[in-house]
């Protein structure tokens, strides 16, 4: 793996650069906005998901030696680009959504104020983090909800690839859950990795009884042990026997399981196994959460739905130039004008509004405006109880990445801000059906 | 980025081998077998991608300093199990599909023979591979023959994580299409890149005829360029003023496109442009490919449809113990007995019957076999005309990876063998609706 993030990116980002230094318009001011005209999935809400990746990401997008022989052994850019490219480092503005926010059609995501050359490049990078973080972010946030506070870990790691498990195990954790299956996502990330054994371990022994005594040996009674390798009541009688009645769970993998989750509690009750938990795994999604919630499950194991968007694997974002300075140094908004792909030239800036009870109205995006001068954060009461909220927080300042944004901190505050901004939704976000926004997108 | 990808696993893995080495059971020697129950949205075939990437990964799986360290900190294992990881690497047999190949439900995709602990650590890191790169060479391939014979660019970064866009464009390409946009892919793996603008191009400038003065200067008349950004028409009509009849291409990525394209090379020819040709890029799919196959289209860039597997992000392979050693040295086949996730224990070997006009009919599947002692592509013939090719290959021997299917000297044979392989199949494969795999899958 290269440590540079550069050649993470399309030709043709590289080839306008090349063209414009040409032209003379390389270094014209120029806005770009990343949005979605919809919510993919016919989703309630969004989750913005990967801004802390993205400007980490950002700080490596450099054109090394290694990265600029490519380009040059494969003629992607002429000489003069080549230079310029080695001198390439990001120094304009960036703000935003915070990370774990909602966001809604049109919310502007990500706007990026530079030269044109300068923003262009991270148009590909910055569309792959979002789209998929957001994705796994947004179908997790269901899933949380759908589990009414009992925990949820992330086990999906097999089933995208290997990269990626690493960014759907931080996205899900921002989106509420409580631990993955990943150890690279809680070596990069710091966060709660989970796991004890697998049907195979209980293969490779003699017995059932000789692999949960192999396990609770080296676990101790505390652990997790699979019983539904052969027979899931002969499992539970096994479990209990080795472990006694304070093992820590039982974990089921296969059958009909709100039948089974019943049977296993009350054979666990009868055993005397009062408090050892049950956690279930097989193919779960916001769905099936949602119907095992109100049994007597403990937890929740999610692999294949939430790495894999639960349908929605990517959230069909865009990155788009909506305005520039001409050579007299005048700001010209600007917007493609196809008929079947709008967009909404010019800057902006964001406020939520709440009614007085505190649950979000609309999303208000004003037209022509900066990013808003208060703080993310700022209230302001425009009369009859209801108040509105700035939503946009600068994310880069001259190049400089703004703290509190990255690393473990910055998914610490990503999955709080996400828990308090989900809460002040209304009722109808929390819809596992398919249908409108759960509060529209207006412009003023 | 680390090195190392022995994290890009899930965490019991590793307690499993903690506990089967505190047991004794750690170096049962082993049989592993990765395969799908089902072909993941009904598809009629598989394609087997990911192979050369793995392989690769498990060269560089291994527990430096910084691994050790984090599994320390974090007591995932103890001290008798870190030094033992200290010391891991592969040592065993593997052998498999080789890259390119089609598969069906129940093929045994990759069969690691080896201790318990070795194998079992490879499960999470093989099946991320295999699931997604496979899901991407699946859809990839239905959509090269959609497009027959008309050349396709994977254009999908933007739409997928950004190390998942660079496996997207390395199995698109094995699977037919001709060039990526990824310029990472074109640098690990040697795969043709291409590109030249976006619409913020023309945006940027105070004219579309300024953008494409600008654009022809850079890049020559043979370049592609856009011409929706404002009407299409006129895009046309400018373009081959500026650019002269010997314009290499215009690109479309709005509209109503059989009835656009139509259009477009109508005034095109009119114009005396005759060998201008005409590309589309508009959210297309192997159903639209197929639509736009019979217009006088040129060739397709296809971006979210591929890199998200066309609606099966995911081929849901599994990796399952089928068979182990006990302590008298004796192999025993194992498999998991619940009602709803059928394995068939043992080891496999597999052959592929042909009709005598050289058309697969069946998969067999012989159990209780090792892997074929003939070499792939060894042909029998048991009588009546039919005859039978081996299907296995070695992948890797003794720990040392077998030369040609890694690299790009194996993505250049996993691409020509995807080639002979696909049409090979019976012509039901190529249908686009959903159904029964193409051949089936029989048990000898």
């Amino acid at each position: 793996m290269h440590t540079s993030t550069a050649l993470l990116t399309d030709h043709y980002e590289l080839t306008m650069v090349d063209a414009a230094l040409q032209a003379g318009t390389a270094d014209r001011a120029s806005v770009f906005e990343l949005f979605a005209r919809r919510l993919s999935g016919a989703r309630r809400y969004g989750v913005v998901a990967g801004t802390g990746r993205l400007l980490e990401a950002i700080e490596n997008f450099r054109f090394g030696d290694a990265e600029l022989d490519y380009l040059r052994a494969h003629r992607v850019v002429g000489d003069r680009t080549l230079d310029w490219l080695a001198d390439y480092r990001f120094s304009g503005d960036i703000w935003g959504y915070a990370e774990g926010d909602v966001y809604f059609p049109g919310s502007p995501l990500i706007t990026v104020e530079s030269s044109f050359a300068e923003g262009v490049l991270l148009e590909t990078l910055a569309l792959s983090i979002l789209n998929y973080d957001s994705a796994v972010a947004t179908a997790a946030s269901r899933m949380s909800h759908a589990a009414a506070g009992k925990p949820l870990a992330e086990m999906g790691s097999r089933r995208t690839s290997e990269y990626s498990a690493v960014a759907a195990a931080r996205a899900a954790y921002i989106a509420g859950f409580s631990a993955t299956s990943n150890l690279e996502a809680g070596r990069s990330y710091g966060i709660p990795t989970m796991g004890t054994a697998a049907h195979s371990f209980t293969l490779l022994h003699d017995s059932e009884r000789a692999a949960f005594e192999a396990q609770v040996a080296a676990l101790g009674a505390d652990t997790t042990l699979l019983v539904d390798t052969y027979d899931i009541e002969q499992g539970v009688r096994t479990a209990i026997e080795v472990a006694g009645t304070g093992l820590g769970a039982v974990r089921i993998d296969s059958g009909d399981l709100p039948v089974v989750v019943a049977r296993v509690r009350q054979l666990l009750d009868d055993l005397g196994a009062t408090r050892t938990r049950i956690t279930v795994t097989n193919d779960l999604d916001e769905h099936t959460v949602a119907v095992l919630a109100a049994s007597p499950v403990d937890s929740f194991g999610v692999g294949t739905s939430v790495v894999v968007g639960s349908g929605t694997p990517t959230m069909g974002m865009v990155y788009k130039l909506v305005a520039h300075q001409n050579d007299s140094g005048a700001w010209v908004s600007v917007a493609k004008k196809s008929a079947d792909k709008v967009s909404v030239g010019g800057r902006k800036s964001v406020r939520r509004s709440f009614n007085p009870r505190g649950v979000a109205t609309a999303e208000l995006i004003f037209l022509g405006d900066g990013p808003g001068g208060e703080p993310e954060g700022t209230e302001r009461r425009p009369g009859h109880g209801d108040h509105h909220r700035e939503v946009l927080v600068p994310l880069v300042t001259g190049g400089a990445v703004e703290p509190g944004h990255t690393g473990t901190e910055g998914i610490a505050a990503a999955r709080e801000r996400h828990r308090r901004r989900v809460a002040e939704l209304p009722a109808v976000a929390m819809s596992l059906t398919r249908g409108d926004p759960a509060i529209p997108t207006e412009y003023r």
